[in-house]
């Protein structure tokens, strides 16, 4: 297995990856984008949801969104928000003098009410919110894949900027949410393992940020409220490719989720990453999927003939 | 036909939208995705492109990019640039009080290398270019449905801050690149016309920003650079639903993308509006397609038994 940087060499020479200029932002060939649409496809076939109702979001949510679920406070350093130009004709001359001569020109944007989305799941809890009560059975929301943004520039292929999270979420019963939740880690090693990855579930924690984040991290750790489950990419450590995150009353205690009977909601989300299971595939068995092994191929692309 | 805010407002309780909270950034119910992605692969089975090569892009580009191809001394209104925090332990204590007590945040985020994607084309350029010269054929780049930004909130569901442009590419020698770019533009009001739009090709021009702008645009129309189809989907005036962009030697003149013989190559592009697309139909047939004529679901779904 290739170090993270011949890793990524390889894929820019195959085409896999087009480079951008700036670490972690990268456009994809057509064979790369192939296998993201199978695994996509493949994780669709292979859901454990029941009745699941499909939504989907551009990767913007508004800012207001991201301070009430106290993600600023988490996460300030991988929030990423959207500044734009507020200026008349002078300032617009101003702009363009400062491009054209290489100056320095965030003076001249202004904090929109918009924040690129970090997490494929936050704008479905207000909507569901909004709708009332919940039902007896919960709600079970399907994302499809979604791309979302880290701030966070990284030379590690498997560490992009910007990604597809196929996302689906559970909203409900305390039991019916953590079962959905456990039972998707357990799904998730399986579909994984049915493509040739040594896929391993671990109990995990999210980057919270600076001294205070580490106890945050002990605490969700100590709870079991997140799982992930982990593949080789590169020689390095293990990458999680998968993520079932139990958040009990967080999102309902923000956006009023109750359950039929008053009480506040549980909800979960599981996350798959596509570009990374797809990443974990060009790794183990090679750049070229028409060289792959048979049982995974058929797996990906069912309906192909062999 | 109904009026912009009734069209929104029947488009919400319908589930087709689903408010953010931010005019112009909605998430989208199953029912709308189901549409946008049949328009999305009609167009695909009625592509008109020889040997097509697909790359997709994330939604975000290098700001350097924007810079370099001058999109902000033309629209410095629409560009959208990405912010994040850089700060250590106690600012990040200062950002969460600040968010905590209501306050203004903007100070505490500084400018990224990042901006997000006005148009799906622009990183097509830099990306073929590093290739070296064009081959005899030109390329075309196929870039499936791609997310695009626009700083411009509206109340108008067709003015959406986030959509997905159906994007493709030719680079190459003048009159391919000219011919390509006029038989899309008639394709498009075919396949339009097959969908029951009353589809019309017309001259246009990009909302240039300023008094200056006003002249860039007059220019653009007397060299018919911009052709765009309009259809109507609110009883306002007719919305451009697709556009068709000749930039001869713009991106060339940046990208150093050349022809076999060394001089610059031309360039263009098209770009189907999929939200639009969708909207109209949906305005044009009723919001339930399951009541829609049957010749425009056998053309948006033609394996579906009727």
């Amino acid at each position: 297995m290739r170090d993270r940087s011949a890793f990524l060499a390889d894929l820019i020479a195959a085409g896999l990856f087009v480079p951008s200029g700036v670490d972690g932002v990268y456009g994809r060939g057509g064979r790369f984008e192939e296998i993201r649409a199978a695994v996509e496809a493949l994780i669709t076939r292979r859901s454990i949801n029941v009745d699941p109702e499909r939504m989907a979001f551009p990767p913007l949510l508004p800012k207001a969104q991201l301070e009430r679920i106290g993600y600023l406070s988490s996460f300030p350093h991988l929030a990423g928000t959207i500044f734009s130009f507020e200026g008349d004709e002078s300032e617009a001359l101003e702009l363009e003098r400062r491009v054209g001569e290489g100056e320095d020109w965030s003076s001249l944007q202004s904090q929109t009410a918009l924040a690129l989305i970090p997490a494929a799941c936050y704008p479905v809890y207000p909507a569901v919110a909004a709708r009332g009560l919940l039902p007896a059975e919960g709600v079970t929301v399907d994302l499809g894949g979604s791309y979302v943004f880290r701030n966070e520039p990284s030379q590690d292929p498997a560490r992009l900027q910007m990604f597809h999270q196929r996302e689906m979420v559970r909203l409900g019963e305390p039991e019916q949410v953590l079962g959905w939740r456990d039972a998707w880690s357990q799904q998730a090693v399986e579909i994984l393992g049915a493509l040739g990855l040594d896929a391993k579930a671990d109990l995990a924690s999210d980057p919270f940020f600076g001294r205070s984040g580490k106890m945050l991290a002990r605490s969700q750790r100590s709870q079991a409220l997140k799982l992930e489950v982990l593949v080789s990419i590169t020689a390095e450590e293990p990458t999680a490719v998968a993520s079932f995150n139990a958040h009990r009353e967080h999102f309902s205690s923000v956006f009023d989720l109750r359950q039929p009977n008053g009480e506040q909601a549980h909800t979960a989300c599981v996350g798959f990453g596509l570009e990374r299971i797809t990443l974990a595939l060009l790794s183990a068995h090679g750049l070229d999927a028409a060289t792959w092994p048979g049982d995974v191929t058929a797996e990906l692309w069912p309906g192909r003939s062999s």
